[in-house]
């Protein structure tokens, strides 16, 4: 059983290729910790390709997205023309004693896949909690259930990855050997992401925040 | 003088027409504040998009890459075709009562422009400047300047903007009239990005941090 997605001309890193991961392990972590992808589709303007940020779930080798049934982007997911998808994180600043060796660190995935609508009502709940769970798991045992008009509302795409990549950089700045010993301070500016307390609405005053959201929680 | 983008078929934004914004200083600001941009470009492959993720900075109306000379993103955007961008922040989750009204705020924008290779070198330079002192203020004085052959070795692009948008959601759940009584936490959990504190790489051990760094920074 594959593994890997294989190595062509489309997903090829060509930029650095040691950074470059093809396995699904690699790509898969990156869209997951992504909370969203950028989501290209061809536009019949003169610039002729848009690209839109849209919330995200995988499970196994396809991605799944959201929206509303009269949405252009939603629409062209699920005709079956082809998806790109790019993800990335950013982990922090990579700081040389050179301006030219001055990076970033971070994780990166580009996907392709071909989409198609998930129209079995079944199928489109259990979707809908893959995306809740991953934004906060045990939500969706405990909020409100989607009713039929808010289901028939909603359109749900499943793109199947057909090939992908990744592009990871980490660790500290490569220097010239001309300038190891120069003075300058040198060394890496981790960045995190984290979820601040819980601010509750109006509504909600009176209620307890529940334990699912109690942590402050680093996201990615 | 224009202080807006005119609104067209390429930059309308249809979902949700209310989260738009369309003057300069709205998008401007939310370029500035994203870390990188999703850039896209045609591929001749079966699949016709690729989007890379690419660190960015922006002076006046136009937007900054830089690269190996080698690179095809790179030769593509000083081609002088049209360039797509995309640019998102997520500034946390929004919890309503129903899961139908689950949301993200988010800061986020999508910018068309035309692109050139800047190669006068004193113009190079005055770019990567720019591009440093988005990221690191003062680090561009304090590191190692460019030799001729790191500046011959660097591409630098400026993408001028012809049209862009905004799309930025703020704020509490909405919820349906029934739902509000229900006994189900709603609100926000915001979430931040931030620099942690600088850590030397084993060439720079015994020199003090740069006050430049010393603070935990806020980064979006």
């Amino acid at each position: 059983m594959s593994t890997a997605f294989s190595i062509g001309p489309l997903n090829q890193v060509r930029r650095i290729p040691g950074r470059g991961h093809y396995d699904f392990e690699s790509v898969y972590k990156i869209v997951d910790a992504a909370p969203i992808g950028h989501v290209a589709f061809p536009s019949e303007q003169d610039h002729p390709i848009v690209v839109i940020p849209m919330l995200h779930a995988r499970r196994e080798d396809t991605l799944f997205f959201h929206g509303a049934q009269s949405s252009r982007l939603m629409k062209y997911l699920a005709s079956g023309q082809p998806v790109t998808a790019s993800f990335a994180l950013v982990d922090g600043l990579v700081l040389a004693k050179s301006l030219f060796h001055h990076s970033m660190n971070y994780r990166s995935a580009v996907v392709f896949g071909v989409g198609r609508e998930i129209a079995d009502n079944s199928e489109k709940l259990a979707v809908l909690k893959v995306i809740s769970d991953k934004l906060v798991p045990s939500r969706w045992e405990n909020a409100r259930q989607p009713n039929a008009q808010e289901l028939k509302a909603t359109m749900v795409v499943g793109v199947t990855i057909e090939t992908a990549s990744a592009k990871v950089r980490t660790g500290g700045p490569k220097e010239e050997p001309d300038d190891v010993d120069l003075p300058i301070w040198s060394g890496i500016v981790p960045w995190i992401t984290v979820a601040k307390p819980p601010e509750p609405d109006s509504l909600s005053q009176g209620l307890p925040v529940p334990s699912y959201l109690c942590s402050p929680i680093e996201r990615m």
